[in-house]
């Protein structure tokens, strides 16, 4: 028997559709392989160590005690914005274009192994990446001409992902997304009616309820939400209310490290190494009305497919309830995760 | 150079980032079957004449002179929702939810030939497939308990399609979701700011400006939307301003038909049968305000995919500039169009 649920964050409704039920097991059919079975170097790579000179004008490097880097950023190669900050002659009020999309996009690779994944990483590797972002999204918010900034990772094919070597994406906008302006006024509105925030009210029913929490810490609530639209996708929620990642403090993104491991971890065991996508959702720090937002980190393993009631409506059909995920993720036996091959 | 664009009717900005360009080629490369190919019957397929008993509760049949069933609707055997109306008590302010989530969910089958598909048919049949579809939509506005009503397409597998058989579907939702509100509510202020409905203004820029055209006729205009998010698709307009799909008279729903075949089999010969969505846009008869809205047709075809950065923004990136996927599909040969085995 199906059900509607509204998500009071994102305004949207989604069906949970038991009928069409698949069980966690079918998501992963026949898998044939997994990152941990790629060579730990490929020639090749463009991001592999040894390749540096294929990705010029570094923005990072985070190194280890001997000098080798373990995180390093640069500019992408195959740019979807670039930086030249001249602006065409808007085309009539109706057609608004701007040349030249000004913006940045960057390239984080994640760690000098090619068939690793931050799933497998230990906790202190994926905080010198949670650093990166951060240092990232600090140096770029001083540009004026970037209205946002946005911290995301495609892994695997299905995720959009095009290089093996693990790595993010950071893109940094000359506009603010009309979506994204939604969340932030959303968020305002409902602060304003009820006194408080959204998020910080939806952390604390989640807590209360228990059914759907993956991970909990001191600091931090990893959570299937009530009405999340994709299975298997988990948001990750500081619990003290802040706007922007970038601001995170340094035990926050130590702590925030060690949550998504064994969120990512768990994922990675119970769907055999999922296609996902982890986005940083967060506003700018000087954004007005925008320290009503919450920022959290959700990952959405691409399991399912949008089609046209999807695309016609917004809304989303999933067939496993959110509770169920949850329950799938925690009984993960953790022990039986094995790095990549060296 | 990359580029900034703004759908006003959508108010979505799109990257058009002609660096990562491909050829219109390339997204074809390697498709080794097309539906043409297809057994003209299965004996296993539910939609296929001679299993009608598989799809009980029919709801629509359109025959030919000789009494055959040329197109005909039902229940889905798996559906998103059903018409038990009951509703679960709400569970607190933050957590809504309704069970049994009451709507209804049916099927068009397109044609009794299991290997033909809408670009292959001829106008007269595609008329036969919009007439189906406006009879339900008039038929299912009648439910108090139906919010809104999309009627969709899903061709191939990339577009979440999962029964091979020619078919559309019909989904009535209890809720108006909110992103299809929103497009109500922009259409609203767009009215009320220029006195003028927008998809009318954006009809008339996109006749002057003629390049992103694909076909027009006395009622109707086909074009590449100058910020369509996805590659190749095509929004089909009527010319004269209603905002109900299910109010168009009967010459329109012929006229339709025939554009709906002009875009459909250039699209298929231009990019080898792609999978696609197709989605009929629309407001309830009805609904308040919605009379700002005006209905069209989006044909999405499934060349790209979300990632991380679409996810995270609502903004997408596209190679190609609109004017040039009108451009190839303007120029395609309709006289190589092959029509299924018999």
């Amino acid at each position: 028997m199906s059900e509607l649920r509204y998500n009071v964050a994102t305004r949207d409704w989604v069906v949970v559709a038991p009928e069409r039920a698949r069980r966690p097991e079918d998501f992963h059919a026949g898998r044939p392989i997994t990152t941990a079975d790629r060579p730990a170097h490929r020639a090749d790579c463009p991001f592999c160590p040894g390749s540096e000179d294929h990705t010029p004008g570094e923005t990072l490097r985070f190194c280890d005690a001997q000098g080798n880097w373990m995180v390093r950023s640069f500019p992408n190669r195959y740019p979807a914005l670039t930086p030249e900050s001249q602006e065409g002659r808007p085309k009539g009020n109706l057609f608004r274009r701007r040349r030249f999309g000004s913006g940045t996009h960057e390239v984080v690779a994640e760690s000098p192994l090619h068939n690793t994944t931050l799933g497998l990483q230990s906790p202190a590797e994926i905080e010198q990446v949670l650093r990166a972002w951060r240092q990232r999204s600090q140096d770029l918010f001083h540009r004026p001409e970037l209205e946002h900034l946005v911290v995301f990772k495609n892994h695997g094919l299905s995720a959009g992902c095009s290089q093996e070597h693990p790595h993010s994406q950071i893109i940094g906008l000359p506009v603010l997304p009309s979506s994204v302006r939604r969340r932030f006024d959303d968020a305002a509105r409902f602060y304003q009616k009820n006194q408080g925030c959204v998020f910080c009210e939806m952390l604390r029913v989640e807590q209360e309820e228990a059914a759907r929490v993956v991970v909990e810490t001191y600091g931090f609530l990893a959570f299937v939400p009530f009405a999340s639209d994709s299975p298997f996708s988990v948001w990750i929620l500081p619990k003290r209310h802040s706007h922007c990642f970038a601001l995170a403090e340094t035990t926050e993104i130590r702590e925030l490290a060690g949550v998504l491991k064994q969120v990512l971890a768990r994922l990675y065991l119970a769907l055999k190494d999922p296609d996902y996508n982890l986005i940083v959702h967060s506003a700018n720090p000087p954004g007005p009305g925008s320290h009503f937002f919450h920022w959290y980190l959700s990952i959405v393993p691409r399991l399912s497919r949008m089609a046209g009631f999807e695309l016609g409506t917004g809304m989303y059909i999933r067939s496993s309830p959110p509770e169920a995920d949850a329950a799938y993720l925690r009984q993960v036996n953790l022990e039986a995760l094995e790095g990549p091959k060296s």
